[in-house]
């Protein structure tokens, strides 16, 4: 066996020497490197954006659907959507460990897994599309693929369903920073509080800061708000529009006696929230933004000119142990749970 | 006197209730506020795209010029390009200080100052334009300014010309948090190091690492990185393009006895950069992106796609002490001094 790079620069075909990533087209050959891991694909779940821009090019025609992706992964070696770049993540079954990785990882032949790396560089072979599950963005297939020794997984759990798993690892890097940066004690506003990540991240909060410290969740709905309230999720939960930095700032003043916050978390889906986040937050905290609607010049010439010296951080997918306490999560709290299963399975 | 918000809200006529900088229109009213400070105005360094802009817009006529500038701050209150989006600074002297801020801070009437929150939120009065310096972006003008509370700003030195001041205090953000992040024996690579930025950064961080730390400059031509290794600013000169990942991390890894560095700065002034950033960072270490030509998605999901558990900071234009730490520099320092003589003054 021939061993790879460890991100994969071996296997891109066009343009040479940039990674899998950025790649227009990359080797989907099956024959294995022997720092490679070989995954018997069961079903992909294309990233959102990527499944509406395909059905609505086809008008939503499940054989014209299926025609599009496997058009995309024979000219690209890879489910990377051309036009809004992105990918999504593939569950299957490990079917080789090349030699280098074997005995090395925590991973034997057989075991089943969901890629936490993106579709957008995962070399892929799509023997049959055998279902399309369009209200899901889910793709059933017969196909293999290849992780990279870089490329990360989660071992999909047996004691709850697949969906439920996949749903919760979406956002996991979300609740495992927010478990990083939280101390006891801590002030901590969390943007977007009663969406998929928000409901992780106060959850993670609440049980960082400890009963004096304060979580406020901002939603925009009273629905929300009582929803977080029956949970006692946050201690704290204000309504606004995070688009409104001085309405939001006000209203976080007032739940915390008139003072900044320690820690902001943005896990907002839409753009221009950037400042809601900077505001409330005392000299030397920290703002983090999970939200990939982030502007990163809004974010640094924003804090300049309202003068806050604070910790900017741009919200990593990834960070080590993140699949774990994000599962843990679930089993913990029955409650969450349930949420999850109404709202994502 | 009436006092105002400390982030200038109360001047915002349009749309109302948001902050100065995303307004289309300000009130450039010089009735003083107990929260803000009058300054008599000297000139205004008006931002190198929007001075571009302007200056293409007209052909290049000094005297459109004028009247463009005039006719911007006459409909916004403010010398915000409304192509562009950006402002600049200004510099004048410390006309009065309202009596809420008065002997509260480090200022008297009479200092002069150069503004560090950007003209795209400074309420602004032009009475008259005295001359334009094309080839400088520089802007003479009589005319009146407001500073609101929250407004950063620097003395401007006795020691040093004003131009030199100016060009090292534009990039003061980057030396004073390279000198944070940095501690001893660190190992760091500054991308784009013989930059105006750049050389900052690695003057600073050799002073913080000491001699058993790494500083590794990357620069693309033969002149900078002998310039570099003239001066000393740093323990390795590489020669690449920051937008080759794979080459850089190669080239890092030789010069750092084969081991992954603590911290990388990014100071380049180009696209697509942010994986030569990420890719060379050992495990939790710290990647910092100064430039503003940095994409918040390229860096969350390209640090994801390799599965780097990185902390990637958004660079804060300020931090407290900024403009002390990168004036001192020059001081201390006659060669720094002399290069950015030579190049910028
Ligand atoms: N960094 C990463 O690796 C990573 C991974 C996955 C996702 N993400 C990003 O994280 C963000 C959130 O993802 P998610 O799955 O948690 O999304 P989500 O479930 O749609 O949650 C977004 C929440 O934001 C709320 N919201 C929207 N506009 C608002 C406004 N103007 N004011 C206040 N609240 C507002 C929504 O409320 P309504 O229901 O009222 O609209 C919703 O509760 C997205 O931008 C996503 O791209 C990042
Ligand atoms: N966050 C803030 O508050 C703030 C404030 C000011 C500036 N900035 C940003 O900081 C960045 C740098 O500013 P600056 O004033 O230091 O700019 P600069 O003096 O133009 O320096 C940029 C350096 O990057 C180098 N470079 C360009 N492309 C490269 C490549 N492909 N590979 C390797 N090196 C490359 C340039 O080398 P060549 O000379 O060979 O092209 C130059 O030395 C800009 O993006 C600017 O917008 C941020």
């Amino acid at each position: 066996m021939k061993k790879g790079c460890k991100y994969g620069t071996h296997r891109v075909i066009e343009p040479v020497g940039i990674l899998p990533q950025g790649a227009k087209k990359i080797s989907n050959d099956m024959e294995l490197y022997s720092n490679e891991i070989l995954i018997d694909v069961k079903a992909l779940n294309v990233d959102s954006a990527s499944f509406t821009q395909i059905k609505e090019s086809v008008g939503g025609d499940v054989e014209k659907i299926k025609e599009r992706i496997l058009e995309i992964v024979g000219e690209r070696g890879k489910m990377q959507n051309p036009v809004t770049g992105s990918g999504g993540m593939l569950i299957g079954t490990i079917e080789k460990i090349g030699s280098d990785l074997e005995g090395k990882i925590d991973l034997q032949e057989g075991d089943k897994i969901a890629t936490l790396v993106s579709l957008s560089l995962t070399p892929l072979k799509i023997e049959e599309i055998t279902d399309v599950k369009v209200n899901i963005d889910r793709v059933e297939i017969k196909g293999k693929a290849i992780l990279f020794e870089s490329g990360i997984y989660a071992k999909l759990p047996t004691d709850m369903e697949e969906t439920l798993a996949l749903a919760a690892l979406d956002v996991a890097g979300a609740p495992a920073q927010t478990a990083k940066l939280c101390k006891e004690n801590d002030s901590v506003l969390i943007l977007g509080a009663a969406g998929k990540s928000g409901l992780m991240c106060c959850y993670e909060a609440m049980k960082k800061v400890g009963k004096n410290g304060n979580v406020i969740g901002l939603v925009r709905s009273q629905k929300d708000a009582d929803l977080l309230n029956e949970l006692g999720f946050c201690h704290n939960v204000i309504m606004g529009d995070a688009r409104n930095p001085v309405d939001v700032l006000n209203k976080v003043l007032e739940v915390n006696n008139g003072k900044e916050i320690d820690i902001s978390i943005n896990c907002v889906n839409v753009t221009d929230t950037e400042m809601s986040t900077i505001l409330p937050v005392r000299d030397d905290g920290t703002v983090y933004f999970f939200s990939m609607a982030t502007s990163f010049t809004k974010a640094a010439l924003g804090a300049e000119g309202v003068g806050k010296d604070v910790n900017m951080i741009i919200g990593n997918g990834y960070t080590k142990g993140h699949a774990d306490l994000t599962l843990a999560e679930l089993r913990e709290n029955q409650e969450l749970r349930k949420i999850y299963e109404e709202l994502y399975v």
